[in-house]
């Protein structure tokens, strides 16, 4: 009787008795791009509007969308798009603009042609077996006639990609309508003083204000403050709001726009009555799907608070930091994909932020204006498709990888390497005294893995002369940045070359790269860890920004003891300090609002930047030690580390579930997801795993296997903080 | 006393005590890219919105405008921006989004950011001596770093343009916000038979319909016709209206857009009624500088009709027809350009068509997806200059006539030919059998011809190696037009070349242009005028469009009484048929209603395509014999041709004013404007002019330098019809 019914359902299924869901598309790339102007439009410093300063694109104003349906009965379609359209039916146009139609069964090729100035030509078509989704094809009619893999040309030379989508799945959910989600919050203070209120909302937050019982005319301003401090400096606060109130009966009135605050000064005219403000706090509706403990409270607090971070600078993309900027950096989205991979494992906001970045062709200069920020664009590639084994998105992004590709390789000096010409910023860090001269190591060796992502990509794409162009250049420049600037005596990368000739100077940046790139041989790497990474004479790193980078290296070479410690050091420290989200850069040698200075600006620093939140990916990666070693988790490895800590336990997303550990000096209990995972551990003893085999590969050293969905416990001997 | 007034007029002018006129600025092209979008994504059929079938580009979203000035005295301006904005004096933020702003005594440099996604980001700026004009740059942020003419980069690579602008002069006149302007009009005729109306607006004419005193509730259905027959077709018309009334008491209902008719058909429910229809006739106001009368009064009639015909295909861009497309097609743009050198002289809609022609780079296909269009930009660029003598416009435009030059480059076959590949559309002309096979000699001499104006355009933008790589392709391919399309036999240029072997076909195409662009040695050119032009065995041109240029080339080579024969039949003939505009195409074989059909449909052809105005560029350079031969008026030519007329008198619009001509049989009056003119002329008899040095020239042939602003008699003995 079950089977049955289930038979009935499956062919139910299978006839689309059912309708699917179908969801707004459009051009892949357009509604991203578009999104990201507004967003990245909304900055303002002191209540001045302050957009970017670089190109921003625009999208494509008229869309042809296409599917070819075969259909066994008739079907009815309703037709929802963005701006004005017309239906073709097997090339044939019908009269009006219907918004319901039947199509006759057989086979029909329908086109949908939408025009928008203002906001991205997108479609919504619900039938029964028929309804928009990514399988749709989509062009601009560029009538390119190349042949190549990820696209489609027709016979007139028009280029179709496959749709682009969200998770706008009612028609009533118009993508240029789009909004973050709200919650009404309350203050967990407020003092007032004379006409003035000030406000502290108990920690870091994101939102507009709601001022409640407001009744006068005068004017309201309102002085934000990532700080208290700050909040009570109408000079000095980064941002405000005036308000011209004028009100005859009790109201509320709301902030015209978002603002990062915890403190809020509300400074009212006499003749204006405020009875309280609430604030409405902002988000994107992201799950956590990873999550970390252990048996260290602290940085079970650092976890918390990055992770708080992270969700404040996740926003319709992953932006730099919620007070300053709000916009697309892609060096600092780069960490942020990163962070996503090891607790949200959202990879739409991967796909948004990396469009949105892109913009368009031609290409006329760097991503942000900056050289690092274009190669680090190409690396968040390389790492979107090692954790998703999301193909068919390089598939359609190749094209626009190659052009960014081709300016690069055509910036390159005499050499052959890169050197900052004008327009170009050479950024690396925010660190004094960093030189920027000549030919930086750092950006041939970013180059180079950008190289090595464009013939992954060209591999995907199907592009046969890309794969050999690029691992040709990848290899060639590989063997140059040796050949420059490996100083034997030194046992580094030296910083740069100048004039021709290799500078002295040794800084973290190329090495630290260097080691997690893995283009160092054994004795190079102990070269490196020992007379860099961890010698005091080499220039401390200050930025969360690149503490991410070299805590990496220094976990890649099993140091995460000592790394353990530094996190507590440096994220501890700033917990000291009463943060509640972290900071955009923290120099434990300053005091008080010293914190809050930079750019010159006594309140100019960011206190929640998404650089900040890095210890969700080391320890994900490499403590809980989930990594994965073929394109999406199809094989992985889970090596914990516990660096010290007397346990450790936590999740870490992969396609289609999740991998969960528990981890002590005498237990491993692990689940995996996905593919094979493969367990790799140290016990001083014999470890016992009654379910599956374990292996001895080396001394001390044991692996295993993990299937999907199984749970398994091995009992072991581990040294606390062990290195590995 | 006088003296003294102007003397100190002149010092305040000086002082700028007399604000001067801001107007809009823009990014230059994006407005024209913007409104063009808006302008063609208006056609309908039968209802259906039907844009074009090409990429259509967009606006840069985020745009910077900046003026240094010297200020003697401190000085207020008024801002107004369409979008967000923000403001730098010195690179200084202001704070907040001022609209008024004392800027100090001294020198200044004012930065404007303007940002906005639904139109183009436009500023106006008024103060006494700052104000927003062509002399402002902007640029778009692309930090490219190009070392070339018409580009001026700072040190941080940004690449500034000089502003775009057009007429809007107003602070309230919002670039956003343009429409053109409206006139009400009533009909010669409106027959009511049952529930239906039908209106004769008394000849061809264009805008919304306004009907008059309707009330009741229930559907109007509003077809329009450019023939009575059209009108009377439901199923035919190729527009409609359909609207739902629902009218309490008596009022005017508007149609939702323009259309194009001379007839309407107004059917409505019974359950409505409607008292009277009028309608409200758009146009762009633009002024007739030109002028023609002769003795002949159906040539004058030609004349005016094609006046009308010109105006109302000359709209927000030039046009190819009012009924159907509403598009801008290159081919047909390029023939309204030089139509409008002689009737309209309004260089600011060339300019607008131009850049909206372009679009934005990368080029993905030809303009308007057909090789032909693309190089009549090229030629229309050329005429543009010659007549206007602009420089300026050039110098910003050359990039984007190098890229398209790239494109078209990077497409030649490996004999270095233009050959359509997918995607391509060869089109040439509306013609049945017309062979676009293989490598068309027609597409070969229009490269060439393009090719010859980017090494104009490259000396302009001074860009010295351009110069020379383009005359040297240039030269090459014009060397290869002869030696492989040449049949000394036939004394053409043959049609074509198949599978490496020239054809036998003889076309009239090639050889016409070979005549004006004179391509041609004497001998060849009597050879292609027997054989081809005055050959009835060649194929026929049956479209105004190419009769365009096939009179063109007779008229260069002396058939004025020929052309005027040609263009009393053709142009007379479609006015016998009733013609009060005139058409797409004309077949004087045909009869009645045969006449309206084209592309298969019974009403499908427009009878109101620019186009068909070619008489207006025909008596203005060819009879009145009016040429700049050195850019701008600077030099130019008068040389009066009767064709058999008995005597024509008119005006030829010129930089800055008029050259006005009367000339018969014995008498030619002509004053100049502009630089040195000189009259050529034929007599029979020794001429006379009283006021200037008549110098012969050859048998019978005589010339003499027109002074602007001075009026000349010269009386001479001319034979009528006589072939120069």
């Amino acid at each position: 009787m079950k089977h049955k019914l289930l038979a009935i359902l499956l062919v139910l299924v299978a006839q689309g008795a059912w309708a699917q869901q179908a969801t707004w598309i459009w051009y892949p790339g357009d509604y991203e791009i578009w999104l990201a102007n507004k967003m990245q439009n909304r900055r303002t410093e002191k209540g001045a509007f302050f957009p970017p300063f670089w190109r921003m694109d625009a999208h494509y104003v008229l869309m042809d969308f296409h599917k070819v349906f075969e259909l066994a009965a008739p079907e009815e379609i309703t037709i929802h798009a963005e701006g004005p359209y017309n239906i073709k039916i097997d090339s044939r146009m019908l009269p009006g603009m219907p918004a319901k139609l039947t199509i006759p069964a057989g086979k029909h090729r329908i086109n949908i042609k939408v025009y928008n100035q203002a906001a991205v030509p997108a479609l919504y078509v619900q039938g029964r077996t028929i309804f928009t989704d990514s399988s749709w094809l989509v062009t601009n009619e560029d009538k390119e006639w190349i042949d190549e893999s990820g696209k489609v040309s027709d016979q007139s030379g028009t280029t179709w990609l496959k749709a682009g989508s969200w998770n706008f799945n009612e028609p009533g959910s118009l993508p240029s309508a789009f909004e973050l989600k709200r919650q009404l919050l309350q203050p967990v203070s407020a003092e007032r003083k004379g006409n003035s209120l000030l406000l502290d909302f108990g920690k870091e937050t994101f939102g507009y204000l709601q001022l409640n019982g407001v009744t006068g005319k005068g004017p309201v301003t309102i002085y934000y403050g990532e700080s208290k401090e700050e909040a009570l400096s109408p000079e000095g606060a980064e941002t405000l709001d005036k308000l011209a109130i004028n009100n005859n009966s009790k109201g509320v009135v709301m902030t015209p726009s978002t603002k990062a605050f915890r403190y809020v000064n509300v400074q009212y005219d006499p003749a204006v009555q405020i009875d309280s403000v609430s604030m409405w706090y902002e988000y994107l509706p992201v799950e956590d799907k990873g999550s970390f403990r252990s048996s260290d409270e602290e940085l079970n607090k650092i976890y918390d608070v990055a992770k708080y971070t992270l969700h404040l600078n996740t926003r319709e993309f992953f932006i730099d930091g919620i007070k300053r900027d709000r916009w697309i950096w892609s060096g600092d989205a780069n960490q942020s994909y990163l962070m996503n991979y090891y607790l949200l494992f959202d990879n739409a906001s991967v796909r948004r932020t990396i469009l949105a970045l892109r913009g368009k062709d031609p290409v006329s200069s760097h991503i942000n204006t900056i050289m690092d920020y274009t190669f680090y664009w190409f690396l968040g590639i390389y790492d979107y498709y090692t954790y998703s084994g999301d193909k068919a998105f390089l598939q359609q992004l190749y094209p626009r990888m190659q052009s960014l590709m081709e300016y690069c390789l055509g910036r390159r000096n005499k050499d052959g390497l890169m050197e900052g010409q004008s327009g170009d910023w050479v950024f690396i860090d925010w660190a004094d005294g960093l030189s920027k001269q000549g030919e930086v190591s750092f950006e041939q060796m970013l180059l180079c893995r950008s190289l090595e992502t464009m013939a992954l990509c060209a591999e995907i794409a199907g592009d046969a002369p890309g794969v050999k162009k690029y691992e040709a250049l990848g290899a060639e420049l590989r063997k140059k940045l040796f050949s420059i600037y490996w100083n034997e005596s030194k046992q580094a990368l030296v910083h740069s070359r100048v004039n021709g000739a290799p500078t002295d100077n040794v800084t973290r940046y190329t090495n630290m790269f260097g080691i997690f790139f893995n283009y160092f041989n054994d004795q190079q790497k102990q070269g490196v860890k020992q007379q860099v990474l961890l010698n005091n004479q080499v220039p401390k790193i200050t930025t969360p920004y690149m503490r991410f980078y070299e805590l990496e290296a220094l976990c890649a070479l099993g140091e995460q003891a000592y790394v353990l410690k530094e996190m507590k050091d440096y994220w501890g420290g700033m917990l000291k300090l009463g943060a509640t989200s972290f900071w955009e850069e923290y120099n434990p040698s300053k005091t008080g609002a010293e914190h809050y200075a930079m750019y010159g600006r006594p309140f100019g620093k960011s206190l929640c930047h998404a650089w900040g939140a890095s210890p969700l990916y080391l320890l994900g990666r490499y403590y809980l030690g989930v990594q994965p070693t073929s394109p999406g988790y199809q094989t992985y490895s889970i090596t914990p580390v516990l660096g010290g800590l007397q346990w450790m336990e936590g999740k870490v997303p992969v396609p289609g579930g999740e991998v969960s550990l528990y981890c002590s000096t005498s237990q491993i209990k692990v689940k995996g997801a996905a593919g094979v995972g493969t367990l790799r551990f140290t016990s001083t003893g014999k470890p016992v795993c009654k379910t599956a085999t374990i292996r001895s590969t080396g001394t001390s050293q044991y692996e295993m296997d993990v299937e999907a969905g199984v749970e398994y416990l091995v009992t072991y001997k581990a040294v606390p903080g062990i290195k590995k």
